[in-house]
């Protein structure tokens, strides 16, 4: 505990920091005509009626003189693609809005793109915030978009993803049976579902799986020598055998040169079709999920393959 | 785009909830000593010397009074696990503080447990905010723990996951080869990590990979009849072979009771031990993954899986 006069500084910002919040940018123009703008997280809406928001604005800015004088601003509220934006904003080096695709606003002042949502502000209040000063702006036109937004949250950007429900109190309390929650299961049979479609076409194709497992890697690198694809299949349990590479070459699906193993031009054919195969049932798992939340379970999955083998960047 | 005088209430409230916020229970104790508590997601740090937040509420709010002249308040930011409390504090009816373990700060404010953090604010201005007043407090004490935090985003509840990095160009730009970024070969890797140890565990007792995943259908589900389980096995491409039973038969792992196949007693024990196999591949795979990540992974998992095939249940 934290006691009042003896609060530290950056104690209290990293409690704060356990609020989270989305990222905004909030652009002006100063009564020169030159363009403003900084990234800002200390946004919230204030009121329905009248449409008001405010956000906070450090005292020792050199933003503040801008903002003070301003008619208008804008807060853009950033999406999940738009984090180098944010950074650019944040940044206080450099010309901010170089390459930015700007229209103009009420008072000229600077509207960004590609943003979740976009206010335009009437300046009403400015109030007094200890080393910050609060702005509030009444809503003049506002304008919002179908894009998953930004997040912050303990000093870092995140993507915010629906909140599992609870677990089945059943599905919890099996404890001497093989449990449908497990993590390993649930892998294991969203796998089994993810493969069968190609390993139906491997089938379809006179093919065995171990060669349709070798030729995947060569997609994702072709050239590698017999001894760097046999240790990236024992890596996952399976053996290149002896005359794996033989088989593909008499196929005409592979070549060897200098040591290495290519895909041919009918072995990438190949590979495409399976691609197309695998891309189609792909779709179909993804049915109904968000595209944060995909990337959300590839970026564990990469976790989960991580901590179980340190050497796993060239699978 | 929607203009000034013609803003609809509905369409800003909806363009304001793409700012992601946390949600915090805002509470007083009234003149009379009676405790006073709000959900509340217009909450926002100010300043840092002094240090200084802010909250908005509505101007008729029945808990206004008692704001406006309490001499503190404390704002607590929730925890993932306390979307129940967030509603209960959300909510008009029933006494909010009910079977809530709660403690006393400055002036007698209650304080509720279990948040990622706490402060004890004296209320130093209140200023117009059309239909709300925004009231600023100065932080006196405050409390943090280590609780990934409650979020609120487009109207519902949500966590917040650290944004993956940004795939490197150089994947996103194989077209014609097998992309790493597949979520097909995501989940193979991870499959085949998770699974190598029990393959293994499975090896080192003789057993074929189908007698383990035989067993491990039992585990689930005794006492299938040999064609429930061998439909289940077809789903994940499987097939039950004439003579598997036998065999699990014949080492005294299952028996067969009125048509129906059950885990013996050393079938049962020896399902544990591979449990404990899986368990602990399972805790390595998961390490430094926060417990609402693993849960929000699997399920994603199960989502996939039903969008794959619609008859799952039983898997």
């Amino acid at each position: 505990m934290t006691k009042g006069s003896e609060i530290d500084p950056r104690q209290f910002r990293s409690a704060l920091g356990s609020f989270t919040t989305g990222v905004t940018i909030v652009t002006t123009r100063d009564a020169s005509g030159r363009d403003i703008g900084l990234t800002v997280n200390s946004f919230n809406s204030v009121s329905l009626d009248p449409p008001l928001v405010l956000w906070s604005l450090a005292k020792n800015s050199r933003s503040l003189e801008a903002f003070a004088n301003a008619e208008y601003f804008a807060v853009h509220i950033l999406a999940a693609e738009q984090e180098k934006l944010s950074a650019q904003f944040a940044s206080n080096t450099g010309d901010k809005f170089a390459g930015v695709d700007l229209v103009r606003g009420h008072g000229e002042i600077p509207l960004l793109p590609d943003c979740t949502a976009r206010f335009e502000c009437k300046t009403t209040y400015r109030y007094e915030g200890g080393d910050h000063e609060i702005f509030v702006g009444e809503v003049v036109v506002f304008e919002s978009f179908d894009r998953a937004p930004l997040v912050f949250q303990k000093g870092g950007y995140a993507i915010a993803v629906k909140k599992p429900k609870q677990a089945k109190e059943q599905e919890m309390s099996e404890d001497a049976t093989f449990r449908k929650d497990f993590l390993s299961h649930l892998l294991g049979v969203a796998n089994a579902f993810m493969s069968r479609s190609v390993r139906e076409a491997v089938r379809e194709r006179n093919m065995l799986e171990d060669e349709y497992y070798l030729l995947a890697m060569l997609g994702m690198e072709d050239g590698r020598t017999r001894e760097q694809l046999d240790a990236v299949m024992r890596l996952t349990g399976r053996r290149m055998g002896p005359d794996l590479v033989e088989k593909l070459l008499s196929k005409s699906l592979v070549q060897e040169s200098e040591g290495g193993i290519f895909l041919t031009e009918a072995g990438r054919r190949l590979m495409i079709e399976f691609m197309a195969v695998a891309k189609s049932v792909e779709d179909q798992a993804l049915n109904g999920i968000e595209h944060s939340e995909a990337q959300f379970m590839k970026q564990i999955l990469r976790r989960i393959i991580r901590n179980l083998h340190t050497d796993s960047k060239n699978i």
